[in-house]
């Protein structure tokens, strides 16, 4: 098997330096992670990304979220191309600012109006503030170590935050409703929303489920209080269920935020709500330049249509289960013991025995370094694109990635 | 002369209305302009833009200011579909994040480094962050009734914003230097940043050029209390010079945020800064689901190629100028008093004896209804694509626009 070398990506890493704070900022830096990660990309086809050095991966990571049918699906890229071919940014919205919205409202529950941006940061924002305007109240209940986006009130590191920034929020621990409970009566009548994600996926931590009773019980609070249930479904959306991530638990929220595969790597950020909160969503202004742009639109229409005509998570379900059991037997099989998390198409693996992620570390690069691009810190993304194929081969480079894992780091 | 029809367009107002809140939200909402503006495009060539009822308009808006070259101009459609078509939205950046943080810091002289986003907002608000990390210190001073985004700390309508999102604001007068040294004093040491744009283009007024004291007086006050001078250079950046908007001053900032007509309509946001900043920009977290993407990064780099090599900002000045000298005349023959203002390739036209916009209303409507897409209350943009005979286009249909209005409200 070929290992990868990766000296044009060194050299972009060199310029990128000099010309860019930390040369890469944000998710997609690659200086957290170990050798073996490329950080600049050339091109993406179905399940597999090419950096660019050449190198072939299997992308188990999908842009962190966005590709959810494969790079540079047929159908999406038909949809964006025609919309481009007509020009994409004019003085209002092209006509797929109504079908997406109607399509929003047709597929979600809960949903009786949605609104468009380009973040997910833009959706989470606009979320609380639509709950704010809607209560008249300022309080925001979030779960510590949740990641909501990376502006000033939610950005996880502090740098350039002012304590005012996120004075109005108190925080809950995922799961646990009597933690819920106390900051809300520590926030008395003055609880606006409560922000939560669909399962807990913070990165650096095994994924957790959602107990059924724990959404529930916040849709119960939320009932009583008066405050707005804001599903942050930015990182889930269109992976769980194409309802709404909690759809299956039947628990509705009043606002979902979504972005990421929304539209298969176009950029895209959309908010649905219950009609009750369509006055407080049209009294606050948000606004930006490209929000009204068709091609991402058009795009999105393109995706949620694939998805649900061909039945897109079932694959990535099934494709996912056999990633988990391969992997499961592999490690049991050189007495590795793993913890593999989250639902299947958004998987996580992590090695018991780590203390700082070590295993993690060697694991990844192994694989990364010949031709599987999993992530040791942050959870992972499947695609419709993955085939059993793209498996079969994921796990003769996982083979060898636990066998050197096991001579680094040994037994455990 | 034809006059437009607006069926389609009725139709899908009417079915916005049911799906998204008020519609068309934000800037491009046709809701605060008279009839006769339509509110959904299709399509978009050179100078011209087409409705979905297929009216033709010579654009004067330019997406509010993204089309910088004109609508599908070949150059950025080539690079972008040829990255398009290797995919656009990977793991990490492509090698367009190199060079277009290498063709920024050779283009501004006071840039050292450039950062990259989506919208407008993002970058005025990694700014801010950047400012405060910098400095430990947390006021922000800006001119009373700028506009900087819509965040919760920018956004200009109350809903949503909770006083904790503005409490480390000041605000000065725009061009009283007078002021800015009050709002100074008030601080005390606790000053992170000024944050201004090249002039006063605030939406419903007559614009301000800068007062080159003025502009001179922000930077030494930065200077002596080492306060950041951030440049919000969205709206008017790569129209008034490709060096920065304050460089025909000798003034420069220590960042300067940038979006709209960074990469002819496709989605970008930038900021630049000097040496002394990176530490604090590498230190704020920000990032964003499609901040990576190649498409319009590789846009950019063809956009700002396209204007430097086409002299294209002297290109809009001729043309601006011919259009301001024209509305002038045909005015001045109608015994119309207006007031053109703001650079003439970002230009804005207001009537002397409004009350309320009446005749601007007047104006501007009659004006679309026959092809010319001018605005009643937000400055107007120009591209290169615009041509002397385009400008010959409009003031024959302005003509009949200011015959109307001394029709319907006299002279004055």
């Amino acid at each position: 098997m070929q290992v990868h070398t990766y000296a044009r990506n060194a050299s972009l890493c060199e310029r990128a330096k000099r010309v860019v704070p930390g040369g890469v900022y944000g998710h997609q830096s690659a200086a957290q992670l170990p050798e073996g990660f490329p950080q600049f990309f050339a091109r993406g086809q179905g399940s597999r990304v090419w950096d660019v050095d050449g190198n072939e991966y299997i992308d188990f990571m999908c842009a962190f979220g966005p590709i959810v049918l494969g790079h540079r699906h047929e159908a999406v890229e038909r949809a964006v191309t025609e919309q481009q071919q007509l020009g994409t940014c004019f003085n209002g919205p092209t006509e797929y600012w109504v079908r997406l919205a109607e399509l929003l409202v047709e597929i979600t529950p809960h949903a009786d109006w949605a609104w468009f941006a380009k973040n997910g940061t833009d959706a989470t924002t606009f979320a609380v503030m639509v709950a704010r305007a809607h209560t008249g109240k300022k309080y925001l209940l979030r779960a510590r170590g949740s990641y909501h986006g990376s502006a000033p009130w939610c950005t996880p590191k502090p740098a350039g935050v002012t304590p005012e920034d996120t004075a109005n929020q108190r925080f809950f621990t995922y799961n646990d409703l009597e933690s819920v409970q106390q900051a809300v009566a520590e926030v008395g009548d003055d609880l606006a929303a409560i922000i939560v994600t669909p399962f807990r996926h913070d990165a650096w931590f095994d994924q957790e489920e959602v107990d059924p009773a724990f959404a529930h019980g916040l849709r119960a609070i939320c009932d009583e209080t008066g405050a707005v249930l804001i599903l942050d479904d930015v990182r889930a959306g269109f992976r769980i269920d194409l309802r709404g991530s909690w759809a299956p638990l039947g628990v509705a929220p009043d606002l979902s935020a979504y972005s990421k595969a929304i539209a298969n790597g176009y950029p895209l950020a959309a908010v649905v709500g219950r009609e009750v909160l369509r006055a407080a969503a049209q009294e606050v202004f948000a606004t930006g330049s490209f929000w009204f742009a068709g091609g991402p639109m058009a795009a999105a229409i393109a995706t949620i249509e694939t998805l649900r005509a061909t039945n897109a998570i079932a694959h990535m379900e099934r494709i996912g289960r056999l990633l988990r059991e391969g992997l499961d037997a592999q490690a049991r099989s050189y007495g590795l013991r793993i913890r593999q998390s989250g639902p299947v198409q958004m998987p996580f693996l992590t090695f018991e025995s780590d203390q700082a992620f070590e295993r993690s570390f060697t694991f990844t690069a192994e694989a990364a370094k010949r031709g599987a691009y999993l992530h040791p810190w942050h959870n992972w993304f499947l695609s419709a694109a993955h085939t059993e194929e793209d498996v079969e081969t994921t796990l003769e480079i996982t083979d060898i990635a636990f066998q050197i894992v096991r001579r680094v780091h040994g037994e455990g």
